[in-house]
């Protein structure tokens, strides 16, 4: 027997792909054992949405969007006491879970060790129904039911829910990509393809990582600009400015020690030719890191020569697991005293999730954020 | 003043790309000090010897060809009393000797570490002119002059130099590429594609490295019926019988755990198209290794969506260097105790290079080797 | 409701320490879902198992010791029809199961990934009490029910059970410490400071990595002679014969190239002062893995100097998990191809369980196994 | 023939261990082909030249000591025109320089790829010899002859003398130990244990590698007060207010997360002691580095089955090479512009390098320097 709660929260629900998004009512179902109602204060809206909304990617209907969430316990279920990290865990505390729930049973989850990479793995927001119990699994709603096996953290005291939502998915996304897969360290010169959110998070993350340059190459001129004013990236290359691969290449080599080339090129621009592009910019015995190739678009010509002659090492990173959320949220105080990540925000209410998602894929704003607080119940008028 | 020693020895001169090859007779030097003078027992013939005589690397003229080599220490220039690994050396040894010989003070030799990666390694057999001293800076002729510098290898005394010369460059190649760089290891399903003398290498080095499944892709039958019989290879998939990539990729999934994929594919085809066949062999989360695309040929169609969903560890290993040829060395026991090596061998006088180049460009045979005892002196009538 | 299958099953028991053990007759539940119940072909005897009836460590009392077994599926749960590896499983099918459980969500095992780690793992044999639900949770018995959550192996067609139980645990140990912690790699010369079960297995593992050289250091003679029998190591040093260190260490150096040590150094003496001998074997850069310390005899003398000045990498290595389970599986047709595996074995009734334990203490014996066989029936009169 | 320059020049000489140093006139040669002369203008004092002073390590006499220094570039050699990253060099220019040359041809220079460990290497201010040419090798002087092989570096324009001074060798010796070695990464809870001028260094770098929580354990409190007030650390803990062990050991844990010990704790105190310690202060399955047990002061009581259980990696660093010294210069920027560098430095006039010795031998400063410009002349009247 699920218990209910009242009143009903309000969620934006994808019912067909490509068509308005519909934000309705919803019941609160009290949480069973081992698992965690929260309410929801910050959505978080990433390019993926986009691809979602558009029926890029395989996934029922219909759901709640939201696999990026910031908010407080509402209700903790039976067996429920602490964090993913131990630490005690009570109603009203400030948390944020990572979006997916690996099966921890198959070959990918106990052999390979790459959770990531586990082919049943529950993933808020995007496969599971709103039409099926507990029906709240998406982020872009007042609550959300966090499923037992959910990595939930509680938010560091010096941290605002601002902070945690800024770089959304994009943070453990880098931190697996970025710093367990390419592995920067001190004094690399890094290189990064693309100034959206995975770019920034890319870069951020680059200099924590004690890269000695960050050279990031993006556009529009605005997210460059924003990139400056908060302090990512070391050498800015405006691909609008500089529309030809040729030219970029030579200006990255002209930023980097010999003319060598980068130690480490990181890939976030998503688009298949960035690739063959960035393998000019890495430096023999240097590693790519394909962090942007979430969608299947088919061959581009690449130059396989070049991995032999240059000995590159060819990385891929695909999402993040558990490890990489707890690192992001131990890594968030050091980010978020260094830049002003509130600055990447841009918030929406939640009626206006069309608007973001719109926003996000025009690239008009960095972070589009709904914020429940802006509305606070469905049935209230403006 | 150099000593010359008497009598001449005969070489055999690449003057012309594409023209027929010269045996000519050359002056000996004695060795100055740091420096080794060897007479020359066997001389591998490598595929890359074939695209030097048709001019695809840009190198020096006239050369004596002749990268690989097995002899005996003639003359033992002052300060020399050890090989590279402290044994002590006299004349009559059997001897072998890493290719190149780095400068040891670049980015590459020193920060990298890199040490094939030397922009101004000396390569016998390569660059090093015929014209100028020492001359005999090649393996196809009757006696080599190693400079102060080289990295010079006493034959174990349970090897003949047939059991050196069979792998030839490809020994230390592999272990570059196989054990140091995809680094291989117990367990894990392996795929080669293609089985020339590399392909052959790699697999072996793959059983060594204790693989529980060696699948070899390659061809024709003879040589695949060549490994077969010398214990290369668990599985054997024939590209005459299955010239379809599809038919072929559908093999080895089945021959892999669960359909997953082969852990670590290794790249020895040096065909381009071969890369994007072996990305599809490889499970989520494995390695690939280009370990034969020494030519640029262009750029080919890849899906680079597959290195960032599959998480793929695309790597790639040129030449060797001095270390890599000392483990080589210290493994061919092993390798010669598990493999009968010397049926790779097919034996050729010097004076027949031409058909030997030829016999390796069409490879209808695995390893052409130059064998000086066939015809001692280059004015003796056959 | 537990259902019990007829007739009762005999079952070795420890009730208290040092106490003689008892074979008692125990009930059969049916298996439930997830779970799986096997008849007990051969089990074997480990050094833990003397230290557990020692009271050396601190376990639930009554059990049923066994932590390597090998049998038959009797019985199959509800949703169990493959392997851990995915191959279908059927009543009938010989199966080998890796000893422990983790409980796959804590620290140790979803971030770390570090399984061995997990604190609240299940071991069969060593903490699951005889007295309470499913009981028969050890393989010193005729049959023993493999709870959900097990890692059961089908054990591939070319090999018997003597092939799976000759290493034991030892094997996937090995697997762990050897193979992917120490990380031996083709040439390595390696020492393995001990000749029990445990460096047994290394040292088998050692060769099938590629090691150039292997270095058995151990006794008694009897050992040492099967060892050499069967082809594990390639120079023998007997502890009885060279009692000092100094001569061992000594003599292990004249085995190296260079005199330099060894690349890697395995303990497996499970003895506090091999640590310090094992140190001054390793060459410097080298690596020393402490596999064999496993029970904690307190601070015995060591200079830390060694470590900084030698450069070393001293890890350790706890245990198995699932993962290194499998890779033993995978690897053992090559291992039982190379060594003869059946040699090590010497069969006991479980009847006869006190001797066995007896002789794996004082080394009389290689490795004890339980054979049920021998006695069908606990209630049959020899 | 060597050419001298006028006039003399001044440099610190000791004659002989624990006898005061003598400042004496020594001319200075012409640098010869691949040489380069500097004028010093700050020289470091390092701990080690307090040993050095006491005898404590075996070396030659008389010798100039330091084997830190930065100054300009007096006289090219024939054939130097760029240093050693490529940058153009010209007289004036500001430089620093590593302390060492390997020899480029052994076992552990090309081999290994450890040049730390290579035996023939010339150190400055350590093993060249006063008396022979080129006389004016170490860096307590007025001039350093930096002979062919050396590796120096132009210092990059917006970094002072100062600053490149402020951390001496133990800049580039943190970055082989803690970045290379111990592998300190974004997120990490490290304990840093001493806080001398290692100790600082590595706790530097361990913020600058993306640190979550640095521990910084030393004394007395003036190095502690230092550190708070430039930043290093997060946590302090006084080994004169806490002198028990035990009481350090909770200390530690209580500042990591579930209790679990640090991810990384980097050994940098020197007391043999200190190890013990810190084994209890790493988490399982973390790292301990010993980079301070630079003195063989024999063994100490450790427990060898922590290594096992907790699986340990224990790595030791010895001093460092090019390339560490290579990444120093590239990430002193980072550091500079984080770290108040410059409030570690005291200075001292040549004249008074007993009085530096004895400033670091008590600890009362954190990093004597030996300023040239404070007397420009070795015959001036003070």
């Amino acid at each position: 027997m699920v218990t209910e709660l009242r009143p009903d929260v309000g969620a934006v629900v994808l019912s067909g792909f490509n068509a308005p998004l519909k934000l309705e009512s919803a019941p609160v179902a009290e949480p069973g054992p081992g698992a965690v109602l929260a309410r929801v204060d910050l959505a978080g809206v990433c390019g993926t949405d986009v691809h979602l909304h558009h029926g890029h990617l395989s996934i029922p209907l219909p759901i709640v969007l939201g696999h990026e969430g910031v908010g407080r316990i509402w209700r903790l279920g039976q067996g429920v006491s602490t964090d993913f990290s131990g630490n005690p865990l009570q109603e009203g505390d400030t948390v944020a879970w990572s979006s997916n729930i690996p099966c921890g049973k198959c070959y990918w989850c106990v052999v390979a060790g790459e959770r990531t990479l586990c082919e049943t793995r529950k993933v808020y927001g995007v496969n599971q129904r709103f039409d099926e119990f507990p029906r709240l699994s998406g982020a872009w709603s007042e609550a959300i039911y966090l499923q037992p096996g959910s990595a939930i953290f509680r938010v560091p005291g010096d941290l605002s829910p601002e902070h945690v939502i800024a770089l959304g998915c994009a943070g453990p996304t880098a931190v697996h990509g970025v710093i367990e897969v390419a592995g920067i360290t001190v004094g690399d010169t890094v290189v990064v393809q693309g100034s959206g959110p995975v770019g920034m998070a890319s870069a951020m993350y680059a200099h924590l990582a004690g890269a000695s340059r960050v050279v990031l190459v993006g556009g529009p001129s605005n997210r460059l600009l924003l990139a400056r004013e908060i302090g990512v990236g070391d050498v800015h290359i405006d691909i609008f400015e500089y529309p030809g691969a040729e030219d970029r290449v030579r200006l990255v080599l002209d930023a980097t020690p010999g003319r060598r080339g980068a130690d480490v090129v990181l890939e976030c621009a998503g688009v298949p030719a960035a690739v063959a592009e960035g393998w000019e910019m890495t430096r023999r015995g240097g590693t790519f890191l394909a962090l942007g190739q979430y969608t299947d678009r088919g061959a581009v010509p690449l130059n396989p020569h070049l991995i032999t002659r240059k000995e590159l090492r060819v990385v891929g990173s695909w999402g993040f697991a558990e490890k990489h959320y707890l690192r992001h949220i131990e890594a968030l105080p050091r980010l978020s005293a260094r830049f002003d990540l509130r600055r990447l925000i841009t918030r929406y209410r939640l009626e206006d999730a069309d608007k973001a998602l719109a926003d996000m894929g025009s690239g008009r704003v960095m972070k589009p954020v709904l914020d429940t607080s802006l509305r606070s119940q469905v049935d209230t008028p403006d």
